[in-house]
């Protein structure tokens, strides 16, 4: 009986800790600052609930301190200090708080403990990582790396035919946070929502595409020349976005509205947050494709990876949440069986070569539906 | 010499003002709260400048007791009262101010003191009304009436191709405004922005047109079973609108931002006010088709009505201040001269059918550039 710490028991928290549930093999303890979500997951096979403040990180390491693994699913603003507070406890943890830091800045740290971290695990970043990792360890040389995303409404309404999935706040953070890429081998940074083009995608039909800050830690550990993250919408979307931002409503300079001074971006968050509500019943689509470039044996070849997932109906659970939380529970369950140990903070591109643990994860996320695909191709010098 | 007081110095008041200074058959009393709007007219000829408060109706009947013809240009929630008021002081107005309220309301009064009052005297209402009421003059029945008027920059700016040439509210409130037609006899009530369709004009090209609350008094004085009022935008414009109204973010429901309550409404307006605010060089242009179709000696004729106007650089006036001032202080002169005499309420198609003025007001439009031109075609079924 091996036992796993889940530490946040949001949307995606509780999706895992029920994956992790369903292993007779695996006792779990899982914390929250709320009771109330605590309640989501309260019922479950071998699982405690404890209520904590998981900012604190005395809390944590006491939390963690009698686990085989950790998983790290606290809110971003949250996740640096958790991962570290992990880290020091000395355990392994996979990790998708996705914290604003580069959680690299804990590489030493962790090998000093010889602590496995496994961070950014989720979709993008995560299945992302994985597969550009994938194809750089089949590549001699990596010449782009291209990486597309979305989580969609499957039901198209007007007018922003789209659905929060996680946290407005974080979406409207998407379309504001200048985008680094890496063009001609220097990384270059762009307005989010910029370079809007058109993406014929399987299942879902058109889409656009447009800048975002998603590479992270790719910039760090793929030696490509070209490297975009392109955030996947219903065509439009993102004009609109634009409109709303140039027109200062996703501003943080504070506007004097009659008597009072408010932030343009918190009073438009309100009303996106309501707009952008998604029905108890509506479903949601989670795609992704990776395309990664390059050399074998003088040979040029696409690695084309494509990702499609669709939201549990009958387990109410969104392909969002699936998509992020199933890596991340399955790698716990690798960490908390020793299959992997490399020490370090080790986000997926760089365990992507090794079979045992590539092979697994994509093993045990078809076993769960979420269908991921390789295509390798010959790549014309045309495009 | 004939004395003419002139009530508002605004964008279009000081456009009247500058007109009737260059007859020098006219003395000019212009009055307003502002002196720095007053400033725009002080060095003019035979005009001379007072500070007053024209939201009491005692000022308003003091002020105009030796005019001989008064000229309305103050905001619209100020015309109801300043109508009256004049009407109380017995003297004839040519008034521009566009008061919500529905100026016919003193009809009664003006009969009884023998003053006409020619309100909505600007482009539209306005020419537009002159239009409509022209062609029913001519038809023995009129089947129906439409009508397309809008203010545009010459300068298409993404995203909103627009441009303010009077206030962010009053566009505002043309946007969320449900307007009035008529269909088949019977007044029906739409949303603002509605019914977006393609229309295009001879130089601006393809336009949108979608409806806006603008029939006015001709819901009262014309007898056609179908009548309706759009505004004009270049295409894609309602859109946005629709968007940001469907939003809430016109709504004037306070919404609770961190600790303080806000309008929506106020606080779009104040960016919008922004993004739309013209440069001082900015070139616009106003644009008017009305349509009218009816029956004529058992025939089936459409009377079509074109004005096309741009921005007077030379004498830096806005072809909206123009269009609106120009019918305004054209009638003030026919007034004051005693050419138009007949007492009560009365927008302009109740004028249009008499050759003595509409003949006087096109030739006046067409002296100072104002292109206004009436077309008379069959009107096959097909249509």
């Amino acid at each position: 009986m091996k036992k796993i710490v889940v530490l946040g028991c949001g949307l995606v928290g509780s999706v895992m800790v029920r994956d992790l549930s369903e292993d007779p093999g695996l006792e779990i303890t899982v914390s929250d600052a709320s009771s109330s979500s605590l309640d989501r997951v309260r019922n479950l096979a071998r699982v405690e609930t404890k209520v904590a403040d998981l900012s604190d990180p005395a809390v944590i390491r006491q939390m963690v301190g009698s686990a085989d693994a950790v998983v790290g699913a606290v809110p971003g603003f949250l996740g640096d200090r958790m991962l570290r507070a992990v880290i020091e406890g000395g355990k392994p943890i996979a990790d998708i708080s996705f914290s604003p830091e580069n959680p690299l800045n804990h590489d030493s740290l962790a090998k000093e403990r010889g602590v496995t971290a496994v961070v950014d695990c989720g979709v993008s970043p995560g299945l992302s990582n994985l597969a550009a990792g994938r194809a750089a360890s089949q590549l001699d040389s990596v010449s782009a790396v291209r990486i597309f995303v979305g989580g969609l409404p499957v039901e198209r309404r007007w007018p922003y035919e789209y659905r929060i999935v996680f946290s407005a706040t974080d979406v409207i953070e998407e379309y504001t946070r200048p985008a680094r890429l890496r063009i001609r081998g220097e990384v270059v940074v762009k307005p989010a929502l910029s370079e809007i083009e058109l993406i014929d995608l399987p299942r879902v039909g058109t889409l656009e595409a447009f800048n975002t800050d998603g590479l992270r830690t790719l910039l760090d550990t793929i030696d490509a020349p070209d490297m975009k993250e392109k955030t996947l919408r219903y065509p439009g979307h993102a004009e609109r976005m634009r409109m709303l931002r140039e027109s200062g409503f996703f501003s943080e300079d504070p506007e004097k509205v009659g008597e009072v001074q408010v932030v343009p971006r918190a009073f438009t968050e309100r009303l996106l947050f309501r707009a952008w509500k998604r029905g108890e019943d509506e479903r949601e689509l989670t795609v992704l494709r990776v395309e990664v470039d390059g050399l074998k044996h003088g040979s040029s070849l696409r690695f084309t990876y494509d990702l499609f997932d669709q939201t549990d109906e009958k387990r109410g659970e969104t392909s969002m949440a699936r998509t992020t939380g199933f890596p991340c529970a399955i790698m716990a369950r690798l960490l908390a069986r020793g299959e992997y140990t490399a020490p370090g903070v080790r986000p997926p591109e760089l365990f992507a070569g090794m079979p045992t643990v590539y092979d697994k994860l994509i093993a045990e996320l078809g076993k769960r539906g979420v269908d991921f695909r390789e295509t390798v191709s010959p790549l014309s010098d045309s495009r």
